[in-house]
């Protein structure tokens, strides 16, 4: 593909960017900079990479403007390099997926299926699904009843969808990973489980990814809800009635106990975990293994178990690390007090 | 459906109501006290909720005799008004799974499938497998060969169960969760890892519950064993010979290494841990992210890392928050001492 | 089989055996010492277990030279007793999967298929997949294009491999586990994620275990890579480019970010985490729920969170558990100093 016409995608998705070099050259694939050959484009967002980007046999770089002059290679000047990177690497790798149903795809003939949809072998559509435009859904994937699915999503191989669920536009939900099964309910009398049944959905908006094997239990009553914009890594937990504000993301192995309220623009690190029945306040940030035992009223970053502002867990790291220290001057405390005392009594 | 027709239920059930208002009041389904119009049955657990309770719409309530007095709607009073809701949940929403076997489904001809069985869209049911009456099996669930499933058993779709392990009756497993698979057992000669064949089965008893993609690996010689009444959350790791005693709960991401038993009516809360070849005495609780590195001889309730009895871990938590404070202290005797002691050295 | 066929197989395999007693005896199966009969063959290889084995009723043991007189049943010394159990159970229980190819299989016509392979029913074979001989593919198990399966490698039900992903000989993948899902790479511009295109793929070696659930997500740009002779436990996170050595052992829920490299022979124990971009030194070994924020230069045993050396770790549990104590010292220390001051002043 030429620069010239990635440029011109760029300028499409309203990117500001400068270019420097020969607009004719043409690149196949994005690369690292280090590994980059002619036909790569490679960026540099981290200052600590500009060594490499000397080095680098890169066709092209995506860059900051104030790094211009680091290299004389073909060079995009854009203020978020890593964000351009991310849409050319998109246009580099389309998703090739030919539309059209695979005769191994079991498909109830009242599902609604929309136009330009790739649907694998083995797959199951259930009864009046609802599946929009330009949908990949991959093999073996199975869609239970009444489930609605956005145009243009993606459902890899092996993606459960219980019944009911509605998923937006845009989607990408991986292998393994499983939305709407039942919430953890249950009442107990005298020592026996007794189940309820859950009757909410999970309703999951638009542009919202979901990694492998990674579980959203649909809610008791209301609906568990992920706003757009969320994105969820692999093995995440996401408990009944829970509700995903906007744009938060969630690392791997994490997990939010039923009824809690995450805020817009969270971020949750991996092997955290959020208790049941609170709410987050936007913009929150918890560390990783972190746990939150309550309602956080305030944006800011969060750590340990329980969880308290970063800066107050460091301390308390510290002051752990002191403690063989600390335990020996209390001893040498103790010992000179008790010399004093003797002194004092002799006197 | 009539609240007549629901309190008849209960009785069979040997629930001890007593109902006032007007039973043929007809209610649709189960709600919250806030959403609920007069379609709907709720219920009143949490003295919390009064106020909900005093404004709601409901058409009946479930509530404890006490507050009887609280709302003038149509009021069933029992002891345990969550656990009759849960009941009253399950008359109003039953599994609308239509018998028979969809012909997409495949099914060894040794097998022995019940009555009323339910086998959907690419299920596998493998050689000489047994299927007990009234279950459930979800498209694309496989079940190797040899395996048993009791009566009114439910699998979600996209199942696992391994060959020769034994599910009880009336089970429920959801989508994703991997019965069988091989525990972890290697024997390690000169760095190189030797796996050993695990010959043991999953057995589980009778109204047990499986969340999403948890997992429950196989004995190494003999069985893993999960009693009756057992609930597990989405995401658990159940490893090899693990048996897990009557009516213990393990909720989400919680992880029972190799061979250790667990009592009965244990609780293990949300990312807690047990390390293999332990024994965990009836009734005891573990807190969220705890970790149990020992044997636990007595019911109680114990949390951390390593796990201790919760009491003794929050006297420690407080004292760690209070850690800088107490180095201040430290310091400041010191400097006292050293004041005395020039002091005295001047007299 | 006769323990005489037991002793050729092990010759074979280069093991020392000296044997006692009667090689026509037959077993037709492993065993506990305690639970085992005639039939059975069991091994000694913990001292604790010498009250069980002269109690064992077993036909034949394997155990140390060291301790050929605690018994006089049929007896094969060797200096590693779990290493020659290991053989002997492969030996006992080979995986009895017929080859061939069944008939509801989908194997896109492109696909290169080895010897004497097993393929289950409603597999999917993708475009161009490239399986070795004698490799069994489970009943729903789905390879995406371009992967690469070698010889002799086990597949069980319900795996996903996605495309161009290569998979070593040996190499045995339990139910449930995802190789190749996108890694969770995503650019931020304005609060909105921008989803980059994973190009790299997951490259696994020879003769490694993946457990059931486990997600090994495919790299940025370079590949992820798993040396040979790893092993990997149940619902483990392995981000995008990281890089595993060989003979590492990875236990169950245990997490690996992003662009980490692990030595070799390294060891994480369950519901470990570790952070991204960091080298983990050869031989490494990290305590159940440690969690590594940094790199390991040194070759030792690590705890806790931050992790630490283990010894390290252990002195501090142990002056958190007296932190109560050293308050009391220091209330103490305070008194008394106030009395000693308030002397002098008197004086």
């Amino acid at each position: 593909m030429k620069l010239q016409t990635i440029l011109e995608h760029l300028e499409k998705q309203g990117i500001d960017v400068e270019f420097l070099g020969d607009s004719s050259h043409q690149v196949s694939q994005v690369s690292g900079l280090s590994e980059a050959s002619p036909e790569h484009i490679s960026f540099l967002s981290d200052t600590k990479r500009m060594g490499e980007l000397e080095a680098s046999q890169a066709g092209a770089v995506i860059l900051k403007p104030e790094h211009r002059d680091i290299t004389s290679t073909n060079r995009l000047l854009v203020s978020n390099p890593y964000y351009v990177y991310a849409l050319t690497a998109q246009l580099l790798n389309p998703l090739n997926l030919e539309p059209g149903i695979h005769r191994k795809a079991v498909i109830d003939p009242s599902a609604t299926i929309g136009e330009s949809v790739s649907i694998g072998p083995n797959a199951v559509i259930g009864a009046n699904v609802s599946i929009g435009d330009g949908v990949s859904i991959g093999a073996g994937t199975v869609i239970e009843s009444g489930a609605q699915i956005g145009h243009r999503s993606y459902l890899a191989p092996n993606v459960t969808v219980m019944h009911d669920c509605v998923i937006g536009d845009d989607v990408r939900m991986e292998s393994g990973c499983v939305i709407g099964g039942e919430g953890f309910g249950f009442a107990n009398e005298k020592g026996e489980w007794h189940h309820i049944p859950q009757i909410g959905r999970v309703v999951i908006g638009d542009r919202v990814y979901i990694g492998n094997n990674s579980t959203i239990n649909r809610g008791a009553i209301n609906d568990t809800v992920i706003e757009s914009n969320c994105i969820i890594d692999c093995l995440v937990q996401i408990g009944h009635n829970v509700k995903l504000g906007y744009g938060t993301a969630i690392a791997s192995q994490a997990g939010i106990a039923g009824s809690t309220e995450i805020g817009q623009y969270c971020v949750l690190a991996g092997q955290a975990g959020v208790t049941g029945h609170v709410t987050i306040a936007d913009q929150s940030h918890f560390g990783a293994k972190s746990g939150v035992t309550g309602h956080i009223r305030e944006a800011g970053s969060y750590s340990g178990f329980p969880a308290v502002p970063t800066a107050e867990w460091q301390r308390t790291m510290v002051r752990m690390k002191g403690l063989t220290k600390m335990a020996q001057k209390v001893k040498r405390l103790e010992s000179e007090l008790e010399e004093i005392k003797s002194q004092l009594e002799n006197n």
